[in-house]
């Protein structure tokens, strides 16, 4: 499997974790501090921990799973271990763990003593294929999602995909919704050939191809100006179901669940505005309903769920922007669609 | 007084408060959010505030006076103004205050939404021709100074010697220990002017000239990684004076009073080591004692002093290095000098 070249680093799919040694190896580093959750603690560490044990440099950093953790008040924890540690500025951060602990690592590494050098060791589904490519890292505060962080790119991501043995079913299905996004916007083929796989556990060359698409995509728009929209396809509709049910579930939808209502929404935006065939519509319709499970989209959440579109920090104006279709592999960036034609996108869902 | 054009931003220093108008209305921006502290906010404000005042869309966010507001909880209370303010991607910073305002918001600005922009209005001589150049963003983490930030260039600065009317006398001498370094390290010509000149108040062409000075070297090298070391000049053995006396003394010297003392004990190593001829050495003396009030240097604190100057994150290696003269106005650099050497500098600087 052939490593991706990034902007400015490797990403690797084979021998990874010897790849990762090999760089510190390389590297000259000071010390290294590997940053995990309570779960990568347990499941994906060992491995990392034995392969570097012979260079005899290396200090553990834990936080508690879960989006709760990824805040200031975490950062601030690790920059005073980083201090207490003696980190200097040869210091490497090896980041272990989903997509919280690659954001907010990327984030710590990227403010301490004004930047440090970090990789990436993404043990998620939703953050190999997603988080390790593109340079965003962050945190959130006072609620709001990834709201503080910085454009910093890691000095190398090492995908090793054996550490998705260990992800919770529901978890993985969470990162395949960006994968079969990555086929919807511009390779019909991958689409395909996700749709006639066994997607429990993807194999190596679809997670591989998943992260060309979205280094792709992000290379080409580094700032999220122009061609980056792609990759909103969605989840405009997809955000406001996810922020509704984090609200109002007491086991709320997953990431990748919203966004695949938003994928079935906006796949019926496009059929009604640019033209996407009404045999692809129903296409996307039902692979996507056969992965997950339907969710009950009431008529009296749709006043909520419009405002949060509007809210968005991705529109303006009041105007709601959509990335559609107008084939499967082929997007179209910057539809405006009228709250009507929303409403009407929900109902196709909820009549499901 | 011509504007210093510094790697990406222009320095402004003649009708410094209109630039800033024109500078604001010229960039498209959604909303401005002033950033002061208590005392800039009563002497500095006001005139930025009535200058921008027809453009209807400004905010102040006020700050503490002081080093102990410079840290991660006032970034966090800063953030969540800007979040409460609805700040978006297109708002800017405007940073009205000393260096303790330009390093803060430069950082909270830099990280809000993985980015805005920012200018800075430096209103204390130190932050006019120290802080302002050199894209060193930062705050104070567990008392350790500047441990967390960027490196991030403000769009523009806006040097108004106006402002520094109502500094105290104290601020104005410690700001002016960076001038004298300028000249010292690369320009005596510049320290010849400064000897002669009334520096209760300095001029705008001193000011100019210093800034001019610090922007060449930082251009040259603006990840420390060579000749910005030249700025190190009587920081060294500044800092550790520094630290010494802000743990020990009620009334603590400032930094540029504690730079003072540095560059008189580090021209004496000079002197020593690499050449300084003896009357420089002299004249740096009498200028510096003429200006700053003597400090009692005691024996007893020369040991801890050694080690505060061990672990400056400058040094590597347990050596302490130090940037040296070979002539007034001819830095060297990474000269190692011996505790012994380091301590007859310090006892040099007890006997005057
Ligand atoms: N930077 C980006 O471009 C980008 C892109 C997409 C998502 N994200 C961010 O990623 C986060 C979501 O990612 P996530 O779903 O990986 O979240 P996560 O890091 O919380 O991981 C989900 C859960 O899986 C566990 N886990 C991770 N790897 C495991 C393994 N190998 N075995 C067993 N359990 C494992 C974690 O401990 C956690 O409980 C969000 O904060 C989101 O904002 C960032
Ligand atoms: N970024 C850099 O490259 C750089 C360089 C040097 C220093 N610094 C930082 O700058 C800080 C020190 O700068 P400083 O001395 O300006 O500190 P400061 O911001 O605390 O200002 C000193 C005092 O003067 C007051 N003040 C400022 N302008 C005034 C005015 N016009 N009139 C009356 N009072 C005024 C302030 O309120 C404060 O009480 C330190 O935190 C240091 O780390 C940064
Ligand atoms: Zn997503
Ligand atoms: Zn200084």
């Amino acid at each position: 499997m052939q490593t991706i070249q990034s902007d400015s680093y490797p990403i690797f799919f084979e021998n990874s974790i010897q790849e990762l040694v090999n760089f510190v190896e390389q590297g000259n580093y000071s010390r290294c501090f590997i940053l995990t959750d309570e779960n990568t603690g347990e499941y994906c560490l060992p491995a990392v921990q034995t392969a570097l044990a012979h260079l005899d440099k290396t200090d553990i950093i834990e936080v508690n799973a879960g989006e709760e953790s990824k805040n200031i008040d975490f950062c601030a924890g690790i920059w005073k271990m980083l201090i207490d540690f003696g980190a200097d500025r040869k210091a490497l951060m090896i980041n272990v763990g989903g997509g919280v602990v690659t954001d907010m690592g990327g984030f710590v590494a990227s403010t301490y003593k004004r930047g440090i050098d970090f990789v990436q060791v993404p043990t998620s589904l939703l953050a190999q294929v997603d988080a390790s490519v593109g340079g965003k890292t962050g945190v959130d505060l006072d609620g709001v999602k990834n709201i503080i962080g910085t454009f910093t790119q890691p000095k190398a991501v090492f995908i090793n995909i054996d550490f998705l043995q260990t992800m919770p079913p529901r978890q993985i299905l969470s990162g395949l919704a960006e994968m079969l996004k990555h086929g919807l916007i511009v390779d019909q083929a991958y689409w395909d050939s996700l749709k006639t796989s066994d997607l429990s556990l993807p194999s190596v060359d679809l997670v591989h191809r998943s992260v060309e698409i979205k280094n792709e995509v992000v290379i080409e728009d580094p700032h999220e100006k122009g061609i980056r929209k792609a990759l909103n396809l969605g989840h405009t509709i997809g955000h406001a179901v996810e922020t509704w049910s984090l609200m109002n579930n007491e086991d709320h939808l997953t990431h990748g669940e919203a966004i695949a209502i938003g994928m079935i929404c906006e796949a019926w935006l496009s059929n009604k505005k640019i033209g996407l065939p009404d045999d692809e519509l129903a296409e996307i319709t039902s692979v996507l309903m056969k992965l997950y499970p339907k969710y009950d989209l009431q008529e009296d959440s749709f006043g909520t769920l419009l405002q949060h579109m509007q809210n968005d920090k991705k529109n303006e104006n009041g105007n709601i922007n959509f990335t559609l279709l107008t084939r499967i592999g082929q997007y179209s960036i910057d539809n405006v669609c009228t709250p009507a034609e929303i409403c009407d996108s929900l109902r196709y869902y909820a009549a499901l």
